[in-house]
């Protein structure tokens, strides 16, 4: 098999690739909503087939998710593709330039709901299959797919989903194309997330409000019992005194902490996206503590009376809603009860509830990885820049259910121009990173089957099961 | 001058008394909504010169003061009987059983916005005090009658008003009677007010909400920054850690121990006011900390995104809304100073806002005060009942413009049913108490002006000024 000739099938055949992404794009697919999930899926099995690899739709008890394989060869080397055919509400509808479920082109983009989040990305995939069973006589690993329809509403189905199909989705590798690249149009490869833990803290004290004048000294105020069991779980650092909680963080190596000062930073440029005059840190600094450590945030707060005027009450009620960006190898159960015990010794008047957007673990593939490389290699080779890597997003996405369900590590390589608009009105796709993409996908196949067979990727053991093929 | 012919006389005009509260009912005068005042202000000096009292209206840049005075002897000790002739707003009318300007009698009581807070009350000391020219050759002590209109609004002139006036109400004591007596019926004396001052803290981090995930650990988040900055100013059990904040407070004497301890106290019941189960302290406890210790309450607190669902932002900013309740000596100029250094000092990013529902000082006149001692007396003769000493209420009151501004102490007697229904539907007072209240106020007059005569009361020096009459 040629590469080359691979390369060249994709080159040569960018209007049909653009033809598949356009019928992708027409076919709404809003989970949120529930529109045109169905058909969506039926849709994309259909596509996988044309490119001649054996697809199913899956029923779930939510959307359905739709399978795809190319099997080389039992011993080699399997590549999971992890994509999302679903895509956010297209609404505030009057602010597209074109309809969102109408794909057009304009100054070298395609427009469009999705094109960008995440169909453009995952078609990629699937065409430089297409490319290496046309032209390079089958791609040079086991290729998996799996294409969920509900990552828009927060995966809910997927960890289970997975469980359930363990055997069939057994990888060595899950790889993901979803984001961006960096501003400057130079390639990322990002390594993990961080997990998220929703917890509501909920002081009562007395059953109405009371006035301030007549019982105050009297009646407990729940606003002041919050303040003294938040006080106790944060110093004014941002340092977490919750016993144990850093027990299970990883310590920086000295690979991350080389890696942590290559990534891009301008105090004031960053300030600025952020709405600070600057960020008071330098870069390491900075990325260190979106990447490698823990925060504990607290993104609402109510109690009282907020309107206009006064009302002098001492609050029945009070209730603080954080949510805390965990790192590995620290979990949302262990760090739940962690707090809950934090909580109950201060104040056990303060109520600890879980809160609605759920769970999600931390996960980072360590960057030393040898897949890491190859991957690195391959993105390098096909655009010529050197990619920036991200050894952990801050935000949290359920990528965790590879190395915990799976045993697979994952590596995330996004295709996306930066200003992508994903999730906001005029969503596009730059067609020069799309045809990239396809040519990235094919070079990582090429690039992980030639390691493997040259032993260079040591594969991993399962971590929920020992079995492998 | 016999004071049984005073009260003869008083027992024998009640239907000429009901007659001229039912006249002043009768006339709106809704300081909030700007509604009668002036009307109402014209008719009460009106009332009061029927009543024999040289009496002025006097405008001002906000409600219009009534004035009124009997000079006996220049030598003699001075009175100065302070009441509100404003009410407030009636609404909601449908609650009302008989409309509320429309005067009504029902069951021994007379109902209509205003009856009891305060158009009954005052008129008490001016049918007293026509009772004593008619019937008793003039009353033992001078008369001074201030009735302001603004009261329902906060009192917002009235210590630019009595400033203004300092030598035409100079007095040796200031005689009030508002709110209501015991639910038991039992008679109270109230001696003071805690003070108020209204605080806003505000924390800015970024000038916008910023994503929890992408940008957790490196943006300032301003919940944290209150919770710290509101740790370091109260303890867990209250205890305020402002440098200084204690430092005018009187300790408490063997006198008020001994009046807190008298008075009326049930866990259980008056848990069930508040809304708590029992309040878990007793008596003598709680009314110290009601009436003689400050308090630092949180009224509101809002920050970040508090709505169905979920927002996982750092928010940009938060606010806390605060309350100190203040007892004599504190003052909230000093107060606010000793808060302002205090947050500056722990955190100068925090800002300190006076807060819009105005400062009102705290004032308390001593329990030992002779006068209270004359008054009880006279409480005791008419009611047959001993009155509970109140040292202190806990809510606030502009009474510091007394002893601040005229160097007179204040003693509060009220004479409302416990449920006349102040600032609700269906207001009203007992006719019974309405008519004890003018015995009240006569036997007061009278009581005054014997213990004066015996040398038995002692007459402060002014504190803004020394010249006395």
């Amino acid at each position: 098999m040629s590469s080359e000739r691979v390369h060249r099938y994709i080159d040569d055949h960018r209007d049909e690739a653009l033809d598949v992404l356009a019928t992708l794009v027409r076919q709404p697919s809003i989970s949120a909503q529930g529109v045109g999930i169905e058909a969506c899926a039926a849709l994309l099995a259909g596509l996988l087939r044309d490119a001649g690899i054996a697809a199913e739709v899956v029923p779930t008890a939510t959307r359905p998710v739709v399978l795809g394989e190319v099997r080389r060869d039992p011993a080699a080397y399997t590549l999971l593709c992890y994509g999302h055919y679903d895509v956010q509400p297209p609404e505030p509808l009057e602010l597209w330039e074109s309809p969102p479920f109408e794909p057009t082109i304009r100054d070298g983009r395609l427009y469009g709901r999705g094109t960008g989040d995440n169909k453009g990305q995952l078609i990629a995939h699937v065409l430089a299959a297409r490319a290496w069973l046309e032209a390079g006589g089958g791609p040079p690993v086991n290729l998996k797919f799996i294409f969920e329809g509900e990552e828009e509403s927060g995966s809910p189905g997927l960890a289970a989903f997975v469980r359930a199909h363990r055997e069939r989705l057994a990888a060595d590798l899950v790889y993901i194309s979803d984001g961006g690249l960096h501003p400057s149009g130079a390639p990322v490869i990002t390594l993990g997330n961080r997990g998220i833990l929703g917890v509501t803290l909920v002081a009562q004290g007395a059953d109405r409000d009371n006035h301030s004048g007549n019982k105050g000294g009297v009646v407990p105020n729940p606003v002041w019992m919050l303040v003294h069991v938040l006080a106790t779980m944060v110093d004014a650092s941002g340092r977490v005194l919750i016993d144990g909680f850093y027990d299970r963080v990883r310590p920086v190596g000295a690979v991350e902490e080389a890696l942590l000062g290559r990534l891009d930073f301008d105090p004031v440029a960053f300030g600025r996206t952020m709405g600070l005059p600057e960020v008071p840190m330098d870069g390491p600094t900075y990325w260190r503590r979106i990447m490698l450590e823990p925060y504990v945030n607290i993104n609402g707060f109510i109690s009282g009376y907020v309107g206009p005027g006064s009302k002098t009450i001492i609050p029945s009620k009070a209730e603080c809603r954080m949510d805390f960006r965990l790192v590995v190898d620290q979990t949302t159960e262990e760090i739940f009860e962690k707090v809950r015990a934090h909580v109950v010794r201060v104040d056990p008047r303060v109520q600890v509830l879980p809160r609605g957007f759920g769970a999600m673990e931390p996960s980072r593939t360590p960057p030393d990885h040898p897949a890491v490389a190859v991957v690195a290699q391959a993105v390098r080779a096909v655009r010529g820049l050197e990619p920036y890597v991200n050894l952990c997003a801050g935000g949290s996405l359920p990528s965790a259910v590879w190395p915990r369900i799976l045993g697979a590590d994952h590596i995330s390589v996004p295709y996306a121009n930066a200003d992508e608009n994903n999730h906001s009105p005029n969503e596009n796709l730059s067609l020069e990173r799309f045809y990239d993409g396809i040519h990235v996908s094919a070079e990582v196949f090429r690039a992980l089957g030639e390691a493997d067979r040259a032993g260079a990727l040591r594969r991993r053991p399962r971590t929920e099961r020992g079995d492998r093929r």
